[in-house]
């Protein structure tokens, strides 16, 4: 163990979760010492505007606008990243991990793409880039998937990893409330952002899921290969039929490893109300994760937010101060040591949920049920309503089918002129 | 990183975890050079009986019954615990520690006993002793807990940690066995051992709730220092009434960490369905936990079983030997650095269920109102129903109370002539 007495650490982002982070390393000012065997101090902030921060820290020199720096500074070891955003960020890290400095990062965004660049440059330079901030807020789920569990060949990583839509759905599920009601009172209670497209149609769950993904079966997974689907098209009807049939609607980003290659997706999903990830409400995050020896089990907790996020970023800096303190910097680092395909959408197996609305006229019934046969796919449950006149709401629960075949009555449908409306298509969690 | 190709390692124990272990060894061996940098190799495996299992192992040349013949082994750099009991397993660990052997274990009842003395010789020595397995099975809590949160001030520590007692308790809700029925339905199923004292007496649960409070709070706590109480007093008409209030019976061990010192217990409590934790059933295990950064999270998942507990001892090996391979074992050690003091249970708050059989006559229900008055106990909700003649049952829930002053009102209670029994007193969820 060297004699290093206090460790110092540049802090690139003074925003929200940098705060956070300034706050939680003032508060266990003095447990530091026995956790890690050294202090942390924070010898300087990356800010835009050194005059907005001014009353945000004790010490006013410590703010820089100028990256040089930091990057200059040889004093400096751990460099966290809470700007967000590619670039400049994305060369603030690499020249850090370029000049031997160790990294924490909460940047989902930079990781979902660029996460081999990054971790193979942390390699090369024997240093740490942690990032357990960038998945699930303060649920620890990075560790866990990385080394509690590594004794597991983990074959489904399957998350609520969006608060966002999480609070979304569930006042459309509790009060009944449609999809719009639902995300204007997000927006008010500013669990939505001004722009909520990357939330709601579901690129923010996709990128954690990307990352998640290719830590639980060690093979590189992007932004690129995640199929997305967000949840504008939820209405409080699907809602409605979801609870007749004992289950939820959520989003869920879904990740297999198949013997055919991973499966790596972000859609809605009805599932059924006794299942676990069904009980998580609100804002709240969980990740459920199956492996052949852990079997199953569940991560929750609060997936956004200054102190949840702070504290993900609070432990990853606490390990690396650790490594640094026994001289063993880099000694968990990419694990992406295979090189597995990644299925096409079309090609997975699912099982749906479709309404729809047909004529309301006998022999109707039949020639849907004739499409899907001639289709291979088969039914599991049939719900119908007559919803107006001279028009019935058939809502329809298949069995497992490849999704290209399920398509492919779709397309069918949209051409019978019995069919007036394909009102909803939402896969269904099938257990397996 | 040093050139060690393979790292030999000593199995204790080859029963149900250790032969766990041993088939995750084996299905891992292509992942291992990969996710460590060498190969693991068992090299030797302690048995009682060696006749007993030379079916079951590749090359019976490797099973010994002479602890010697491992400690002695200076190509042996990791020792693997799963025997169990105090003796003679904590004298091979002190040995192997000396001997400068890493250890990993199961062991709750020695880590809740002489956890310090084990940790300490093991940070004398620079060696890593790790024991995921001895809480909550294949659920990743220590780790978390001692890494990921370590940026925490963690003030709760609340956890379902016996699977034999949660079955019980849930097949009594549900189908509304009594104890002695679910027991043997849980005997049956094998969740519940020949002797199943320790599980529904508790002792099993102080034990982990001890491991997890020391480390969630910094402070060692012990087996002597955990109050604890068992299910066998829970009836099938506690649990009716419970629902009745809208909650769930459930053995909890809890520990908080207060200003006034630490708070450490197991015993039956009702929580509210709506609560997380009252969503685990059947044998699951599941660790909630409060910090001042993270908020609320939990860890669900199996916590007990071959494979599950076999997956937290690999876990750990795996971290080990990466520790070997960078030359920092040790790294993570004894985290008790403070001395709190711990609570004595009669001046712990809480809320109680208190069912009793009374007169059923005019001026009783104020006779017992006035019990509770004159000790400073508040009546949250009170449920009065007919029992049998001149018999009526009365459940009282409490506001918040010291223990001491609700024990003296029942001390009162039970000399007075208008109170024919009390059949059940059972703590009740607070909500902080």
């Amino acid at each position: 163990m060297n004699r290093l007495k206090t460790i110092n650490v540049a802090l690139l982002g003074l925003g929200t979760v940098g705060s956070g982070v300034a706050k939680l390393i003032e508060r266990q000012k003095e447990e530091l010492p026995y956790k890690i065997g050294a202090n942390i101090n924070i010898k300087r902030i990356l800010v835009r505007n050194k005059e907005k921060y001014l009353g945000a820290v004790a010490d006013p020199m410590i703010l820089t606008t100028d990256w040089q720096d930091i990057i200059n500074d040889a004093e400096i070891s751990i460099v966290i990243e809470v700007i967000g955003g590619i670039e400049p960020t994305k060369m603030y890290l690499l020249e850090a991990l370029n000049a031997g400095k160790n990294v924490v990062t909460a940047n989902k965004d930079l990781l979902a793409e660029y996460g081999r660049e990054l971790l193979e440059t942390a390699a090369q330079n024997h240093c740490d880039l942690l990032f357990e901030a960038s998945v699930a807020g303060g649920i620890p789920i990075i560790r866990p998937l990385k080394q509690c569990l590594a004794g597991n060949h983990l074959t489904e990583v399957m998350g609520i990893v969006n608060g966002t839509t999480n609070y979304i759905l569930t006042k459309m599920s509790s009060d009944g409330m449609d999809f719009n009601e639902a995300l204007q009172k997000a927006t008010e209670l500013g669990y939505a952002e001004a722009d909520p497209t990357a939330d709601i149609e579901g690129l923010d769950a996709a990128r954690k899921v990307a990352i998640m993904a290719s830590i639980a079966f060690n093979s590189r997974v992007t932004l690129n290969d995640v199929y997305i689907e967000g949840i504008t098209k939820i209405t409080a009807k699907d809602i409605q039929y979801a609870h007749e049939l004992g289950c939820d609607i959520k989003l869920l980003g879904v990740a297999k490893n198949t013997p055919t290659g991973i499966e790596v997706r972000v859609h809605p999903m009805l599932i059924p109300s006794t299942h676990p990830l069904a009980t998580v409400n609100d804002a709240f995050n969980a990740v459920f994760v199956h492996g052949d020896a852990v079997d199953d089990a569940m991560f929750f907790g609060r997936g956004a937010g200054e102190m949840p996020t702070a504290s993900a970023v609070m432990g990853d800096l606490i390990d690396i101060a650790r490594n640094i303190k026994f001289g063993c910097t880099g000694r968990i680092n990419c694990s992406c040591y295979k090189s597995l395909p990644i299925k096409h959408i079309e090609d997975i197996e699912s099982c749906y949920f479709l309404r729809m609305q047909v004529d309301d006229r006998p022999g109707v019934l039949a020639s849907i049920a004739n499409v899907f046969g001639n289709n291979s796919v088969s039914i599991a449950q049939i719900i119908q309503k007559t919803s107006s006149e001279g028009v019935a709401e058939l809502v329809v629960i298949t069995d497992k089918v490849i999704e290209r075949y399920f398509n492919d009555s779709l397309t069918i449908f949209a051409s019978m002129s019995i069919v007036k409306e394909i009102s909803a298509v939402i896969r269904v969690y099938s257990g397996e």
